[in-house]
């Protein structure tokens, strides 16, 4: 039924990392993988063409937001999401559960589904994992997500537990009706467990032994220290099979990428790269570089030498940081399209480095040299981003 | 000195349009012409790659605002605006003296000069027509205008008077002072004198006689009803040198163009067409829609019919309306695409009509189709564009 493949070409003899191919309706995507993210329908400021250049595989799109605006029917109306965003590589859209969660109002949860509130106007919506099925169908996303419940960090072991049997009996219904909207849709399980690491090999082993087509792992970088989440990621990999394609769902960084992969990770999104980089934050091997600083208004040079993305073989750090001074918009798509080729770039380096038998050296030189921001801005950040949402 | 040349190819006989071609050191200007402006050194949303595939045979900077930021010296380091910005095509660059007008606070006027305030931070800025000079040099552009005094509507006949004498003063300072600095740059003159047409005559008689390479029309579209804009032009054409392009600024609007041509204007700039784009304003061939509107919200084809830009040709109405609605910021840039082709293809077109003899038959179907923005809800945008510059 399903044009859906995986094949592993590369595995590290001392780490989890794999090389691996995935076939989908709508072309190849070569693993580890970055996905970035386009919300709504548009991966903000960047144009399909640009995302192609930039060497995207892949893209996410969000099911509650599109749900919401402009709707299901009408994205189907328009021959799906491919036809109706004009991006003609395979896309995965996620469930809406994260969403659900962290942007709805007055969720009211029961063995059915969940009842919850638009953010943006108000107005009531159900999600069972039978809907949720229907919507990703009028979608059309080549892999797609069930439903399930993302527990806060921290919360209770008894929450946790209840959370992940719930999202388990909901994936188990997901399956049966996915049969019934797009069956050449490719579903995707997704691993809960919260951060109990008893939790997340239980999930790890249920799901894994479900027949998902590959494997979302959830719940993960809610706000929790990156060595939890680390610590998490090592008990789920070994439980799960070896091959279906592992998706560490919302993560990254350019050092998460770098990490995730050594622990088996293969597909990788995060509105990070883009969200930073509209902010001034710019990746380079260095770590990230604040473009608004005044030392970049007279730099001739690139925003990183070498750097090959569109932004850095045509215009100059210090015409970029001029953009981003004059709240030009040129400089949101200028800067994302430098940040989504850095991850880019990257996997393919990781992916080159594992089929080379390196990836452990290449691994290591990178965080050597990449400074990442400390918990302490990541935080601050957040909590900057979650209140200027809620002003919105 | 200067590689810059202007042919006329063909005339109308009937009314004052004409078909011309403009070389210049970056390259072929083929009037009648729109020329799209990038205020700080870009095209608000737009990339030069897609400046050029829209048909942008030249851009409009301004120097108020590049002389603020990042000031002209730093421009003058990258090498000019032309590389700063990465457009290797022509460029125009205005005196400063409109936004001196319109933008800055606390203006003193005296023979010299004008002393301001920067309506960023307050600092305080002196100009003279032989410094413009210098910051127009160290921007680079291939034409170059001189300071002038742009006087509001309405005015006294006395200010119009005085305002337009003391222009003329400074403009031959200009051309002195402009050998000084880049001869190779062509400098056009300014034709003043507010809405008296004596004085309009006059000045057209002047500055037509002093040996600038082109003429710009300055003080017009600041505010008077469209009639008395033509009027004075009607007042401005015979007496203007034949042999020397002719710049309406600040103009304008699809009908504009076409009006323009018709009483022998060959270049136009104007931010309307960017601006209104971004507030969802998009032309057609029937007039200006808003894209805001519900009806376009399951639209599959394009904004119009028939429409060879970017936008169009890749992308529904539903989906540009969707972007919209959406707050996306890849709508800015598919808006304003939209209508830079569309005054780049109408400026094709109505020069096509002229050297083809059919001018005049050209400009009334295109005016009995389009139905321009009423008088009024132009001076509501106005206002409230006024008002939005302040509070930023």
């Amino acid at each position: 039924m399903s044009s859906f493949s995986f094949t592993i070409e590369a595995e590290c003899p001392n780490t989890g990392a794999r090389a691996g191919t995935i076939q989908t309706p709508h072309g190849t995507i070569q693993t580890p993988i970055f996905m970035p993210v386009g919300t709504q329908a548009t991966v903000k400021s960047v144009s399909p063409e640009e995302l192609h250049q930039a060497g995207t595989q892949i893209l996410l799109a969000n099911t509650y937001h599109l749900m919401l605006r402009p709707g299901s029917a009408v994205i189907d109306s328009f021959g799906g999401l491919h036809s109706f965003m004009h991006w003609d590589g395979p896309i995965l859209t996620d469930s809406g559960g994260f969403q659900v969660w962290s942007l709805a109002s007055m969720r009211t949860l029961n063995e059915d589904g969940v009842t919850f509130k638009s953010h943006l106007d108000g107005s009531q919506h159900i999600l069972t994992p039978e809907h949720v099925m229907q919507i990703e169908a009028e979608l059309g996303a080549d892999i797609i997500l069930p439903l399930d419940i993302c527990a806060p960090h921290p919360c209770t072991p008894e929450y946790a537990k209840q959370a992940m049997e719930q999202t388990h009996r909901w994936e188990e219904r997901a399956l049966v009706a996915k049969e019934r909207y797009r069956p050449e849709q490719t579903l995707f399980g997704i691993v809960q467990g919260a951060f109990e690491p008893e939790l997340r090999c239980e999930s790890a082993r249920v799901i894994g032994n479900m027949p998902f087509q590959g494997l979302s792992i959830g719940g993960l970088s809610v706000g929790e220290p990156k060595a939890i989440m680390w610590e998490m990621l090592g008990c789920v990999t070994p439980e799960l099979p070896r091959n279906k394609p592992r998706h560490l769902l919302g993560v990254g960084s350019p050092e998460d990428l770098v990490i995730g992969a050594g622990l088996g990770m293969d597909m990788f999104d995060c509105v990070l790269p883009t969200r930073v980089a509209r902010h001034g934050g710019l990746f380079t091997h260095a770590g990230r570089v604040n473009m608004k600083s005044a030392r970049y208004r007279t730099i001739q040079g690139p925003i990183e030498e070498g750097c090959d993305c569109y932004t850095c073989r045509n215009y100059s750090a210090g015409y970029v940081h001029h953009l981003l001074r004059t709240q030009e918009l040129l400089y949101e798509r200028l800067g994302s399209i430098h940040n989504i080729r850095f991850m880019l770039r990257l996997a393919a380096e990781i992916r080159a480095a594992i089929i080379a038998g390196n990836y452990p050296a290449f691994r290591d030189d990178f965080l050597a040299r990449y400074i990442p921001a400390s918990e302490k801005v990541r935080e601050e950040q957040r909590e900057k981003w979650k209140l200027a949402r809620k002003t919105i």
